[in-house]
């Protein structure tokens, strides 16, 4: 018997989608490794293209390979922070960008790109495909972290080259995704980098078009 | 307030997450435009990279074009089936891999790669965040749209440079998802291409490392 979704709960996922945050300040507490597994079988229910579940999940527990995953952020961080002059400057030395040093849970996520299963259905043409399903795992465990009480930020400021490398996983696999996960320390509705100046949320109606 | 999320909520939640599908058979009940705006305000409430928001929607409404875009799949669609052979070739030939013909609603999404919005801010390492931003709020469309009635299928088996001419878009955007949506005809809890013996689920366990 399929399920049916009624209104009540449209509007909790509604809360959920616009109460989810990239979040950066953790609190310390550990989190069970079978919490988040738990997690992960939700995401791994997201779409692939041709059924291809390339989707691959590294715990990144050696405080060896997170001090280099934090050296590659400081560094990537600085190299940006350096592109950005007046007061775009002065704002982006004050964000926050990552919970790297207290999240209790670090996460890579790849996509296996030597992966058979599928076959190469629907990758012909568009082949980006492919990480495009880890996305939709990697959005799927946002959520269901979030309605779990368990806060995730994106790491995108490091080089992904040398994260795989410190993480020693098989051929073919690529990085998509850098992931904290920790208990938050705030709640927020509004996005950090709103709330600090560093851009707003924009209307939808004019990006929306017609042919 | 920050909203709670209780454990009933959480199942739901999870049953949505399960009974999602990429529907390919539509019934042709009309869908009122408003409520598809009304799925994008929510989708649009994803992470973006540096709050980006790079996605941009076209509805294509005009006969011509979707005409255009059936006929960039259905020549994808047989070159994709000549390279297969023997039991692969037999299923692929009988499969329904989309919906175009009957889904009333086709919404073509795309990213700005020229937008400023965000400032560049957690691009300059992985720039391929900004696509997998818009991917982000494709799958919230996704489960906001299941949530409320409306299949949805993603097709990516067409000519993308080919349908962006066809749909005639401000230079710069990218497309990253041609998307059906409609009333399902069917409902169901295993992927069409489980059901027709493409590809099975893998098990996730193997799947996920720890470092």
């Amino acid at each position: 018997m399929s399920p049916k979704f009624d209104a009540a709960f449209r509007a909790q996922f509604r809360d959920l989608v616009l109460w989810r945050r990239d979040v950066r300040r953790f609190r310390r507490d550990p989190i069970p490794r079978e919490r988040i597994d738990a997690l992960l079988e939700v995401a791994s229910r997201a779409p692939s293209v041709g059924l291809s579940q390339p989707w691959r999940f590294v715990h990144v527990d050696s405080p060896g390979r997170r001090q280099a995953v934090i050296k590659s952020f400081t560094d990537a961080n600085e190299h940006a922070l350096a592109g950005y002059s007046g007061e775009k400057h002065a704002i982006y030395a004050n964000l926050k960008l990552a919970g790297l040093k207290e999240a209790p849970v670090h996460l890579a996520v790849f996509s296996d790109d030597g992966t058979h299963t599928g076959s190469g259905l629907g990758q012909q043409t568009m082949p980006e495909t492919l990480h495009y399903s880890v996305v939709a795992a990697i959005q799927t465990l946002w959520l269901a972290a979030r309605a779990d009480g368990i806060g995730m930020g994106w790491v995108s400021i490091l080089d992904p080259k040398a994260v795989t490398r410190v993480l020693d996983v098989p051929e073919g696999w690529n990085l998509v995704a850098y992931l904290c996960l920790g208990l938050p320390a705030e709640e927020h509705l509004d996005p950090e980098l709103e709330r600090h100046h560093w851009e707003h949320r924009i209307d939808l109606a004019p990006l929306v078009l017609t042919r």
